[in-house]
């Protein structure tokens, strides 16, 4: 048993689907995992259910909800439906939270601000649903550079803020790529934990150079972002859920193969992630 | 005559040498410029400093003084000594302020905790000359993208705070490139305006998608920056000086002819950047 550690299933999208991938990280003592909307949809719903239940599988995260802005107001509503959808997934599959990458600017507005009221009011929205199933809701802060086309929520301050507007039943997830530069982070880490609202604490690396805004995040250890000190902070604020393992790598990870991944995630969690 | 235009030669840099440059800028009618320290040096100083005195060009700014972080002491004081020559450099060319980038992580470093403190360091040791010589200096934040290789300063809000640690000589250059998602943005320019610390505002545009993190900026009205809100943010905090364009554009404005890039810039600061 790997404790403390969990796979987010985009880190061997490339190589697996949903069943072998679970059981992967069964084989290297990984019994968390957080999967995405896309992977539980190709192996089915009630597959994938059965297969976390048998397997006694826990899910830090379903991944994703969110891209709540838009300019007209039906294709605002529909995107709520649309996370409602996701939260009965979450619910079904008895996921800690649903992580919410809430969307960027609303066609081809410039109103940053507008859109971060569209994304207040479409989690606000979501909430009751969300609340009667018993899924919390986790908005990720995504890093700046993502802030036109796939999060305008840039800051763990601003997520904060939001959740303090919107009330109970919505946290945080702490993703070190998005927020390890921010001079705030250990003021609003404690901050979140004081509030009882992180949710999830993602890693993997920031690489130098980066050479694609996507999908050229580094294995934990190979980049700049002090990972302990970091969990550190976390878990001083209060949280001690499994640190969940996420990848987008077209050029080096996805290519390997889904074993050698795993075990360097292994590997690496131990040597690189634990205060 | 273009009033409240200048041009930071960086964005003809692949076409155009200095005397080249201010030639081409004149004829467009503009009399305000920033050069890089690369294009003085090639010019010789004393001749761009008569170029610039005979052609009565305003200098918006030079570029750029900055990159303090080093693991050695003795790489440290170099840095200062460089900063030292280029505020000689600026006060020669009569120029606003220098413009610091101020540097990301020292070497291997994942502190940036440490590298912000050798910035500020860094800084106040460079202020006595930089104060003597009437050069004042202007810390650019850079976008949070840029964090572990280029500045540690990411935030217009972080830039400020160290400017009241340091005291007078040393105001901030506002980037809409690198502040333009930040959720505080409106009031950090009205509390450096309140600060009287505005030296040097610049434009361009965020393209979406971005396809290179350094040079892939965009001509200002082909992308997502609100650059008349920021404008009047700014013009209402008190800061009504030029405003400067600065864009790296490998694939697209690199490569055309400058006297088009020039004409375009005049033409959309006309159309999109004009409260």
């Amino acid at each position: 048993m790997v404790e403390g550690l969990s796979i987010n299933l985009a880190t061997i999208r490339e190589q697996c689907g949903f069943a072998e991938a679970v059981d992967l990280c069964l084989k290297h003592g990984i019994t968390k995992i957080a999967p995405w909307r896309d992977q539980i949809a190709k192996a089915g719903l009630d597959e994938a259910v059965r297969i976390v239940r048998s397997n006694h599988i826990g899910l830090t995260g379903l991944c994703r909800g969110g891209f709540f802005p838009a300019l007209e107001a039906s294709d605002r509503s529909k995107a709520i439906d649309d996370n409602k959808r996701a939260v009965d997934e979450a619910a079904a599959l008895g996921a800690d939270c649903l992580v919410l990458v809430v969307g960027g600017l609303a066609g081809a507005s410039k109103d940053i601000g507008e859109a971060r009221k569209m994304v207040a009011d479409g989690i606000a929205a979501l909430l009751p649903h969300a609340r009667a199933s018993g899924v919390p809701l986790a908005i990720e802060p995504l890093h700046p550079m993502y802030a036109a086309d796939r999060s305008c929520v840039n800051t763990l301050g601003q997520a904060l803020d939001m959740c303090e507007q919107l009330g109970e039943g919505v946290g945080v997830a702490i993703d070190v790529y998005h927020v390890w530069w921010d001079p705030d982070l250990a003021r609003e880490i404690a901050r979140a934990g004081d509030m009882k609202r992180i949710l999830a604490h993602h890693i993997c690396d920031w690489l130098v150079p980066t050479k694609d805004m996507l999908t050229d995040r580094g294995m934990m250890g190979d980049g700049v972002i002090d990972l302990k000190g970091i969990r550190r902070m976390i878990e001083a604020s209060g949280f001690h859920g499994a640190q969940e393992v996420e990848i987008f790598s077209a050029d080096n990870w996805w290519k390997r193969p889904a074993d050698e991944v795993i075990r360097t995630c292994v590997e690496r969690f131990r040597s690189c992630c634990q205060p």
